[in-house]
């Protein structure tokens, strides 16, 4: 899995800073997440070949996560999409996307399927042979989603030569693969693990912004290989998290602590702090392995 | 008058080019003309003391001239704006920006008043001591204007020493400033043209993008100072005009020659070409006084 952030500061975008948005890479599928304005180019800038997206997951509806979506499509339209293009996002977002269309005139030659979210549960969303995505419910100032995104493990490779090298039949193979042992032509059985080698771990990625701190999505998130959480405040800034419904990077790092995660990445910065540093140094005190999203930055997962 | 261009080329935003957005300042109002995606960006990077601007001009509801306006209306919010915001533009704005704050529970705390648009004839949308501001109807794809700024004529400047050696009463200076002639004690009269001078000449501007080659504009921009019309093609994709409701450079200088402007700006580039100096190259061969909006470039009116 590749991350690369295009946008993960708060409230507006500024001449260096920009909204949230993330592109998620991961098994020939490239995921939009959230979508501020500037996002088409910000996805320019850094040379996402983005017209291989086919999946938009939108977390909610304030105007920092989706206010680039209607540009988006518009400009999907204009380069000659024609592949279905699926957004995911609460209630709502097809009627907000629908009139924009309907008001410039300009419906999309290629299919928009929309994905309307409303319950408060976690859903499956998409469910292929190599990656499985669910919400994870958030609790922000409206209707609020993250997503979780779950490689599904591969089949075992075959050591080709150790295989040949035991004269095991090639009608064996797929089964092979798949976790059953090798029979020679003796009837002598070689272990699965004399003959295969596990593939890489399946990983996974969760994204969760906006939210206050709530720890209903621990076991939701457990054991991820990357959290995504946001961390609008800091600690001199915790009385605001109630009533705006944010979150500090010490509430992130306990979230992380908890859910056993294997590594936190830190976003959504107010943009009221002089460096973004200090968002890490305040995380570390609970939770030792956090990194900062910037734009442009990318992780490997 | 000053103008910024903000953006101005057509379709989608890019990494060094922005869609329409423009500001032109005159006797103490600040007017926001069209709000493409990253409209709020370029006015934090040229430094436009955007918390002034009471008024926005929309000309149509294609994305390249207003999705950046439900970000902008965001931002005033998040800013504690209190004042009126005036919002002019074809019917259906108002559905649009008041969807979207619904659906992200963000409702100004500010009057947002939207003056929707939808006559085919020359309207006048605000009329104060200062300023006129009339709208100039287009012929584009979906229902557009195009805007007209006129400056009214301010009063004649006293000649403050003339009036005194005459000995003229302070009681004649309001008239005088109006137009009438000075009377001395004994009678004698002093023509008003040596007791006064005349204030700088007025200044207009319109603002005509998007359209095809239309010569019904060319009375209601007669003579204006400067316009800004569009040329989104260059001679060599003419035949594109028709069907997209566009213009080429050439199209835009025989608007200007007709109507007798003063300078024609040419802006809303398509970006297939090179050099945008193409443009001018072209339309100086119809019209001399030819300049080139690029994105933050200012003109003195």
């Amino acid at each position: 899995m590749k991350l690369t952030i295009l946008g993960c500061y708060s409230a507006t975008p500024r001449t260096f800073t920009n909204p949230t948005s993330q592109v998620l890479e991961t098994k020939g599928h490239l995921f939009l997440i959230d979508c501020g304005e500037g996002t088409q180019v910000q996805l320019r800038k850094f040379k996402v070949k983005f017209s291989r997206i086919n999946h938009i997951f939108i977390s909610h509806l304030h105007g920092d996560h989706f206010f680039g979506l209607p540009g988006l499509v518009s400009t999907f339209r204009l380069l000659g999409r024609e592949r279905e293009l699926h957004i995911y996002g609460p209630k709502g977002i097809k009627e907000a996307i629908t009139l924009l269309l309907k008001l410039g005139d300009s419906w999309t030659n290629f299919p928009l399927i929309f994905h309307e979210l409303k319950s408060k549960d976690s859903e499956i969303l998409l469910d292929d042979e190599n990656i499985i995505i669910k919400t994870v419910p958030l609790y922000h100032r409206v209707y609020t989603n993250g997503f979780l995104f779950s490689e599904k493990p591969a089949a075992r490779k075959l050591k080709i030569e150790t295989v040949e090298k035991f004269g095991i039949d090639k009608s064996q193979y797929s089964a092979i693969k798949n976790g059953a042992d090798g029979i020679q032509n003796d009837g002598n059985v070689i272990p699965n693990k004399d003959l295969t080698q596990a593939p890489p771990k399946p990983k996974s990625y969760a994204f969760c912004s906006d939210t206050v701190y709530n720890e209903e999505i621990v076991p939701l998130i457990h054991q991820v290989d990357t959290l995504y959480h946001e961390s609008t405040f800091l600690q001199s800034e915790e009385r605001l998290c109630a009533k705006t419904k944010h979150s500090t990077a010490q509430q992130a790092a306990k979230i992380a602590k908890k859910a056993e995660v294997n590594r936190l990445i830190l976003g959504h910065y107010s943009t009221r702090y002089g460096s973004i540093e200090l968002f890490r140094d305040e995380a570390k005190e609970i939770f030792p392995r956090v990194e900062l999203a910037d734009d442009g930055k990318s992780f490997e997962i």
